[in-house]
């Protein structure tokens, strides 16, 4: 008898390239067998935005944060070389140039190969962000949730 | 039995949000029965600093390290929309604002709940931190001692 | 009997600090007997660059990356305090002055070592990156070799 190897990772960050490190592992995790759980939290929060703006009622300051956050995965910024975008276009450029995916679809990836997807209920609340606003089909936790799947987790990443 | 569950965090960051992301997940873990060690290492170290200024001999650039580098939790950066601190204002506004923790209310947490909490000796030398500089109540050590608590870790993370 | 225990870094980022935790972490291990492996992956990869240019044949965009990527471990930067190379500079004079080792020497430990340092084949292709480019004795994977080591690993780090 075999055990369920689990991956957990831990998506803190919100820039392109850190973004699609994490979808990439996990990703490949999946192909490994592994139960995989992504836990979006503070920046790593934005790749789960929807792309266009959603009406909810906000505070000023939650919707100042709305505004100058990215929305959605497509309009994140690299961590390196970014260049008031620059990095990013090049980053995309490449990914289509060498037939690798872009982050949007390896979020799609993910989905349909039932990675559990989490956003951490408690930066929403931070960061004014509302289940309204990010993208279907993900699941709603908080950090004793993550700690569960990673007490039992052979490979835990915070990226 | 059951064995003892363990985490363990390398915070390496000198930033306030990847900071409050490694102490939440700290105490989280603390109240999963886990048994935590946080390692502070080069700008993580800046976490422990005393806010009040610490008289100590030093050479001069272990002086400007001092100088350029925050004095306390409190006083640290945030890693996204910091804008010369305003990133850092607008956290704590909304920590407040949705009765969350402040950095140092979850440092102070930490030390009430018996996490280990370990001052990376070769980078304060590196930094020329010294330990009146730092707060009470917290361990000295090296890498060696870092991994001998790892290897024997069930959540592993680098922050 | 006793099991080998295992350390796996995926070494991200291109900057001197986080570099040199990462092969401090992963010298570390080896003295406590792990099978060490690091991949470099993105950014990471500028650690494993020959610091004299190669002239190898390349589109536009990837010459453009060689140009901006630093070329070797002691051209990059710190993630704080960098300041136009300040910081990496004074980095590397308290490094000397502690008689600590520069990252070019962690590097050439880790070889002695027989730690495994793996180049991730994807990000090369994506940023360009051919094998002539970097230095020798390594070897060349992608994600799913890493899984492979780290769902065996005691400690997995993402740096």
């Amino acid at each position: 008898m075999t055990e369920t190897k689990r991956t957990t990772i831990v998506l803190f960050s919100g820039e392109y390239d850190k973004a699609m490190a994490a979808y990439i592992i996990a990703n490949g995790a999946v192909a490994y067998d592994h139960e995989v759980t992504i836990f979006h939290t503070f920046w790593g929060l934005n790749a789960l935005r929807k792309e266009e703006p959603v009406s909810v009622k906000k505070g000023f300051l939650e919707k100042m944060f709305g505004k100058m956050m990215p929305r959605g995965a497509d309009k994140m910024g690299t961590s390196k070389m970014n260049f008031a975008g620059l990095g990013h276009k090049m980053i995309k450029h490449v990914v289509d140039k060498h037939n690798a995916m872009t982050l949007p679809q390896l979020i799609d990836l993910a989905k349909e190969q039932d990675i559990k997807m989490v956003a951490c209920t408690m930066t929403m609340d931070l960061l004014g962000l509302q289940q309204e606003e990010l993208i279907d089909d993900i699941e709603y936790a908080g950090v004793a949730a993550y700690l569960a799947d990673a007490e039992e987790g052979n490979v835990n990443l915070f990226i």
